[in-house]
């Protein structure tokens, strides 16, 4: 177990009930101080925390209480809910103070989560030159590099030497995340070369930027996909990548505290894609913050696809109605015989499309894939064809002939939804399109239709129907 | 797209294509040299890529023309399997160097992958302080902080000023990743407080160590999980962490970096648990690494589980075999009634999964959860209960009695298991179990007998079985 944070979880548990009760005894500065000691991120979440157990309106009062410069970092760790009630209920000059304060990520987050009128009222307030870099930065689609990336970060001129490097790093003072890397530009600002803080520092006083800037070091474009940028970090292992538009024109960067969370956004998007939760706006929200609508709306596609699908499934069992009337007791495995075929499926989908995802897998891999899966389906299909001839056999009392009918259509209906479901992520990729999004519902729909034809073919057969 | 790296690909292709083909010509030294073109990560991914369409002998030759210095970073980067393959080809002086220039938690990560008999030959011949950590460090569980940590951190003692520490990170001139944030320990080793290079880089030359550390720091226990240590990452945006033991003495660093690893790891964890695989290796091997039969070996487990719960789903259809051969058209619809009822609690399941893994759903949250899916449930169920309606009546040619069985079961059933499906991962939660673990079996199983029961007693009810 984590120790301290234990411990921190303990400690704010305790405060979140001590300021509760001041709250409610109107001790606002009491209560005020207990929050201070806590860092930002903490004192954010103990907030949230009060304005769900106690109201909205105490919580504002404790955050107008909070000095001037912790209430901007406290500010842009809230959940955005919280940020425009807060907006809603301060006076324009306090607006202004913590937007101006914001680091520029920081406000262009703020900015894109809150209504069109909040998004003017601020902006009517900002320098010019500033608004019309607000507004580029809240142009590039949510997904793409350009919505990840801030435009602060120190540019060194290549003919300084280490002394003045250091210098005007000094004097521009910023960030810790954004100042570790530096970047070299040309008077067009085309990009020409980095340097690390760590290679200044380590440098003598007296040697030429460009004689210690890298020059081939990896760069992402504005309109790169987020899931590439997460990709070149996790590859590389930097702390910041820069980012240039199509003339090589250095426009930002991106740092890597950023890509946790779009990581952490992207594996979301594929599990519940795999599991058949399309989330059609493209939020953050979490659970609890979507409507019961949205939820409805997530879900409901798949579900329908599937019941079209059901359509084929029930008009084969139409078909064979007469027959399977004769030997009812059929239709006591065919849930076993549907439902294994489809869980078989979506384990091996599963691996394949994680296997995609982390560049494990590719499509040139097919073959290979093809014969492990055969071979795992031949393995797996034959142990549980052999358990189940003693359970129909021993436990069910029926005949030889109908446990042979259900093992043999056991062992064919794995090794086909092995197949089936290692093979339709591949050509869904094939076809650039996200195997997470298309290939569970086609496999469920494909192996539920085969499963059945192959069990009633397997019973025509052994069974003489 | 990703420009630069789709160039980058298309480029490494051609260079790869040249290289095999100077392979095959004994051009050795001019495969080399295209090589070099390259950075550290993308060799090694060349390197692999050559030991998969040409042979490992002329890779190893290829890694041994390459220039030592970059030949170790290149080893760093490599698969395990083609690392063992180096080993066992290269002289034990080619060896020693190798290990002896890794970074040092490159070189645990090695040393790990390693079996024993390769370990001791290295460990034999490494310095006694050093094997005495490496040791230390091989014991830590595979999934703690201590795991991930690296001893290489600049530590400055707190009387000394910011000149004399910069001098001193200037002479011991560390990796960048390990270099930003610096750390103060006492006499007895015990952490006293953390300084990062940009604020040394901003103060002035004479101020004082322990005027401008930071105490109220961010730590790690080296036992914490590994979970919990890329939560902290998430949360608090930092580029390291110190990891200390229970006396509270500095023994390593987590940089970010690594961390990147670990997300995609335990996302890889939770897809996989929740689709039915176990990977009771807790391995980092790939899909493709991984032998037929540890895949076999991972995926049984689910299937045989589900195969008990199939006996009680074939008892239930059994006992209403008599009713059920009356009006056979009923079998029609089980698989339909079933399959939307694992679908649509396999989706609750999994937005309460992801919800409990990124801290946005709590076990305390059960009441508001349980509330929100079952008005879910109705909007869904209701939805898919007209347009079946219509199904069955009208294509289907069935009566309306019938249709009404199938319909109100639907909505029943389709209201239960999102229920369930929200449900059984809270409370496994509250169990302190893994929710990604044990839910969807447990969820598969109860909601298929439960549906079948539901759909009987509606056909018993409106259709006077």
């Amino acid at each position: 177990m984590d120790n301290r944070t234990l411990d921190t979880d303990i400690l704010m548990e305790e405060s979140l009930e001590k300021i509760i009760e001041w709250l409610e005894e109107k001790k606002y500065f009491q209560a005020r101080d207990e929050l201070l000691k806590y860092n930002a991120v903490d004192i954010a979440e103990l907030l949230e925390e009060i304005c769900e157990e106690s109201d909205i309106d105490k919580t504002i009062i404790l955050f107008r209480l909070l000095r001037k410069d912790i209430s901007v970092e406290v500010f842009a760790e809230l959940s955005s809910d919280t940020q425009i009630d807060i907006i809603n209920a301060i006076t324009d000059k306090e607006l202004d103070y913590i937007v101006s304060e914001l680091d520029f990520d920081d406000k262009i987050d703020v900015l894109e989560e809150l209504p069109a009128n909040v998004v003017n009222k601020i902006l009517e307030n900002t320098p010019k030159n500033e608004r019309k870099l607000i507004n580029t930065f809240l142009n590039y689609p949510d997904t793409c590099a350009g919505s990840l990336m801030t435009p602060d970060y120190i540019s060194l001129d290549k003919e300084w030497n280490v002394k003045r490097a250091l210098d005007h790093i000094k004097s521009e003072g910023m960030d810790a995340e954004t100042v570790y890397t530096c970047y070299v530009r040309d008077n067009g600002r085309k990009l020409l070369g980095i340097v690390s803080l760590s290679t200044l520092v380590i440098s003598d006083e007296d040697v030429k930027i460009k004689d210690i800037m890298v020059t081939d070091y990896v760069f992402e474009n504005v309109y790169d996909d987020q899931e590439d940028v997460s990709e070149d970090f996790k590859k590389y292992g930097f702390l910041a990548i820069p980012v240039v538009d199509n003339e090589h024109r250095l426009v930002g960067i991106i740092t890597v505290d950023d890509i946790l969370d779009v990581m952490e956004e992207e594996a979301t998007e594929d599990i519940e894609r795999m599991n058949g939760v399309i989330d059609w706006e493209n939020s953050d929200k979490g659970y609890l913050d979507m409507s019961v609508w949205q939820h409805a709306l997530n879900r409901l596609p798949w579900l329908l696809i599937l019941m079209v699908a059901y359509i084929f499934t029930g008009m084969i069992i139409t078909k064979f109605e007469g027959k399977l009337s004769q030997i009812i007791c059929l239709v006591a495995y065919m849930p076993m015989l549907m439902g294994t075929g489809g869980n078989t499926g979506s384990q091996a989908a599963t691996l394949i499309i994680r296997g995609l995802a982390t560049n494990e897998v590719d499509t040139s891999d097919i073959i290979k894939v093809l014969w492990k899966e055969l071979r795992i389906g031949l393995i797996v299909g034959s142990v549980l064809s052999v358990v189940n001839f003693g359970r129909v056999c021993l436990l069910d009392g029926n005949s030889p002939e109908i446990a042979l009918t259900v093992c043999v259509a056991m062992l064919l209906i794995v090794v086909f939804a092995k197949i089936l479901g290692s093979m339709v992520p591949l050509v869904v990729k094939m076809f650039k399109l996200d195997p997470a999004l298309i290939a569970n519902p086609a496999i469920s729909s494909v192996s539920d239709m085969v499963a059945l034809s192959i069990y009633f073919a397997m019973a025509s057969l052994f069974l003489n129907l």
